[in-house]
């Protein structure tokens, strides 16, 4: 432990960490959970003494284990100690007395069971809490999960603790108390999956709890430990850091070794045989991403379907956070196998509204992906635009306008360099003019097309393959919404094509996101546009157009683009490259013109 | 960016990160989603053209954004690029194809929603995607959402980037194309949300990606970001770490004060006013524990409700992962009223099958907490226990008995002491002799009882009030279960008063999870036990206890109790005092009989 700044987390007093979380939880679910009055016990809001009522608990710090598993199917309730700290008898005792029948009332009821994971603190406050209500005359039973796989069986009983695999435990109880069956009946199913299940986990770090005054150091940032505990214990053994395939095949391996015990003599017998179908639970600790739990949960499930470890079948898979350590960064991996425990199947598949409890996608056999084929993308048809009537535009004129505007864009290489190296990076001139290269290239190899429809969109090509960067995206939205606009028109006129510019621009505003003022290429498009929707001539359009380009010049800050990040000193009289190359542009069309 | 060893991450290559998560996901939904070939695009098995289909995407990263709202009722298709990088315009354009019919098969179908969050990567690939799609076509339509009030509106619209808000407006977009509305509708009312849901994050830790070659120490170990984005970009400001409850008041006020755009004019008005009600999501931005974040919750409907954010009421909250940054810690608050957005409220209530969509528990009006009362304990009752027949139970011996016990452990507290403190602990002795202390007061002053039912609970009562820790639990477990055994009995002899002895060593058997050769007061305990069964008599009985308490000095190892952390070495040659004082106890009943 390095003393060091108090670890950060979203608390206010460590003292009411607990009580504002069970308020959160409670705010949360504010018609499923209630508070039981002087304890930190949440229960469900539907207690029914007609079927066994199951409560869990221990230690804060594991959410959403154990409140999140309270719904019908599972949990009644759950009872909260401190972080990484057993309840106190006093609590677990009026969490058992809220959930069965006063025996002075004649009322029955089926009884409750408690489940616990296998702590010394736990057991014995949950034990003395269990013997109190029987002598009450209140019917309790209790079960104790010690599914740690990570320490050697010599090690005994406190080696092996309750972990994740208590979350299927839960399950298993509550989907059989939700059926109706006795206590008697439940503790045995419940027992079944404790015996069955084994779990493995892996930090990456340690943990550090809310309060702490000195950071937990145990991990340094090249050590992960295999086997950790949930409170950060001693594991297995620690290592350098693995790939998620070496560490699922760790984890596996070490559960299948571990085995389970079966019969009177205690034979320790393989957790599961080759061919099983498995139940598998892939546990975050509480800090790994969902991005890597994903990626676990494949490696995983792919060797559990390998032949080195037997060829299984997973039929059941959860993958996400059942039981954390706090924010640890780390997972563990729970394997049952329903080929031993047929008769677990239908419990475990029950629906519940248990909170945290995720629908499970079964499956039987391998877990393939399923795959969609492609669709192909249309083939270059020959299309027949002699059907729309075309005026105001012949080749002639826009050969020659095409080869000034490219000419016009190339010698200006060196100006749009200048500014942009001043409030950009550098690099639009020479963009510009390896679009204007391609353009004209095209051009001379005539594959520009004849017809507006078919000539802007080989532009957009033509950009798309030559540019790159935002600007050829965004020439290339301008270019394609231009031949599409036109596509949709019954004829096409000076009026249609000046429409299309007008769609072409607000596809730009509206993919590019900027508008006039942002200081980009906008600031010229964008007084184009207002012109020709004015009715205004071409003139007047060059002119607003190369109005709009200088005025960049005197803008002092940017909203969108390259110079969104520069200082007012620095963009002070350079205009915006973009901007000026779009005046440019309309200059030399009307130079041809 | 410190440079070091590579973040500890669950991955295999990281250039394979991506297509694993992807196989992942998959193998944990085989039934509900697909993999489009060719591309990282993850589908829904179930494809209807007959609704408005939806889109979503952007960076990986952000799980279970974007493909974890797949489902009925939200996504269609997630499009996914690289951890925090835009997908490529291909994989988008093969998306569209995928969910919208071929426009040359006749199918007309109702259209393809883009929602897209606003960064200018995603605007440009989505949008060009669209435009090309189109020009097919297809009928598809774009919304971006930018919900971030992390930085000024001056800043334009780089600045306002989409965040966790967006999952809101796959929700009522989904809800919408579930119900057969055009894809105008949906746009409209996708839109609608889009503008209306603003959010904040704050950041405790910055994020580093897998594969990095260096991790990203943007934050100190005291500073945190407000405003941070979710790919670690700059954020409002940084600041000292505060309390949850501060961070929440931060949050609420910043997104209150940025407002939402109204009308033609833009006009800014708040967020929310007074006494609305509002849905609020609560975001964990990848790393945060599931403690934490309730707390925080907590600390956010708390002042909502309160009169200094204008005593509004959270009739929706959502807690949980949403729109992550990898596993960065911290979390955003998103809000949106609800009283503005009254005909949203269905759409957002829906039911979805989206796999990491939780069920929303309603609440109109302030959400306290229920409180049930606490069942009281039992009252004292002055028990009748003349109806069971004793025999073999005579006050006058037991008197005998229990002084000659008592004195016998409070002579041997420097034996017991001097072994505990070589094996142990050092505070067995003491103990021990608390509760023999504290059990002769309560024989002088007549408490003990002359039964053999009250009696033993005497005991337990006497040993819970002296002595304290685990063995002071265990016997309490001890004397009750042998009062709660007598009191099941329909007559008390010498028979039930033994048997009754067995099953309290049971009982501490199964609670404190030890057995015979477990190194601890069960070693003497066991014997007897076993004895009793075989219906030896006393003699035999005590000579077996205290045969099994020696035994305990050549054991070489411990699996349970205080000694369980020791080396062989240590433990040489040094009985258990635990042991070694169940031992005395019964030769003192011998020497007394």
């Amino acid at each position: 432990m390095t003393s060091s700044a108090p670890p950060k987390k979203f608390i206010n007093e460590p003292e009411n960490a607990v009580s504002e979380f069970i308020s959160g939880l409670l705010r949360q679910y504010p018609n499923k959970l209630q508070k039981l009055q002087n304890h930190n016990v949440i229960l469900s809001t539907n207690i029914n003494y007609d079927k066994v009522t199951i409560l869990s608990g221990g230690g804060s710090g594991h959410e959403p284990s154990h409140a999140g598993w309270i719904g019908e199917g599972m949990l009644t309730g759950a009872i909260l100690g401190g972080i990484f700290a057993s309840p106190s008898v006093a609590s677990i005792l009026a969490a058992i007395r809220a959930v069965t029948p006063d025996p002075s009332s004649g009322i029955k009821g089926k009884g409750c069971l408690l489940i616990v994971k296998n702590y010394t603190g736990d057991r014995l406050n949950f034990g003395l809490a269990e013997e109190i209500a029987h002598n009450e005359g209140r019917n309790v039973k209790m079960i104790v999960v010690a599914d740690d796989a990570a320490l050697p069986r010599e090690k005994g009983v406190t080696g092996a603790r309750g972990v994740a695999g208590t979350v299927l435990v839960h399950k298993i109880a509550g989907a059989a108390a939700k059926r109706g069956d006795s206590l008697e009946e439940v503790v045995q199913l419940a027992s079944d999956m404790a015996k069955n299940v084994k779990s493995l986990g892996v930090a990456l770090s340690a943990v550090t709890i809310p309060g702490a005054t000195s950071i937990n150091d145990r991990l340094d940032e090249k050590t992960i430990e295999i086997g950790m505990g949930i409170h950060g214990e001693a594991g297995l053994q620690k290592s350098c850091l693995k790939s998620a395939d070496e560490l699922a095949s760790i984890m596996i391996q070490t559960i299948l070794d571990f085995g389970i015990e079966e019969g009177e003599e205690k034979t320790i017998v393989p957790t599961f045989n080759k061919g099983d179908d498995l139940a598998v639970l892939v546990n975050n600790l509480g800090g790994t991403s969902n991005f890597e739990m994903s990626i676990l949960a494949n490696s995983v499930v792919k060797q559990l379907e390998s032949e080195t470890h037997g060829s299984c079948s997973v039929s059941r898979l959860l993958v996400g956070s059942f039981m954390t350590s706090f924010d640890m960064q780390g997972a563990s991996v729970s394997i049952v196998s329903l080929s031993k425990s047929n008769h677990l199947v239908d419990l475990l598949d029950d629906e519940t509204d248990a909170i945290a409890w995720q629908a499970v996608d079964i499956m039987k056999g391998t877990r393939e992906m399923k795959e969609l084929p492609e669709v192909a993308a249309p083939k270059n048809k020959a299309i027949d635009y002699s059907s729309v009537p075309i005026s105001d535009f012949d080749a002639e004129t826009v050969n020659k306008v095409v080869k000034a505007v490219c000419k016009s864009l190339i010698d200006a290489e060196p100006l749009l360099t200048k500014y942009d190296i001043i409030v950009g990076d550098g690099d639009c001139g020479m963009t510009m003019e390896r679009g204007a290269k391609e353009i004209l290239k095209r051009l001379e190899e005539e594959q520009l097309g004849s017809s507006p429809i078919p000539f802007f969109e080989s532009l957009a090509v033509a950009v798309s393959a030559s540019m790159g960067g935002t600007s050829g995206i965004l020439l290339e939205i301008l270019f394609r919404k231009m031949s599409s606009y036109l596509n949709e028109q019954t004829s096409i006129n000076a009026e249609s094509l000046k429409l299309a510019f007008v769609e072409g621009v607000n596809a730009v505003s509206f993919y590019g996101g900027a508008t006039k003022g942002s200081r980009t290429m906008m600031d010229a498009l964008v007084p184009a546009e207002e012109e020709i929707l004015k009715g205004s001539n071409f003139d007047v359009i060059v002119k607003a157009v190369n109005d709009g380009a200088q005025s960049t010049a005197s803008m002092t800050s940017a909203n969108a683009g390259r110079s969104n990040y520069l200082s007012e000193e620095d963009l002070k009289n350079t205009p915006d490259p973009g901007a000026i190359a779009v005046g440019l542009v309309f200059s030399a069309i009307q130079g041809a013109l």
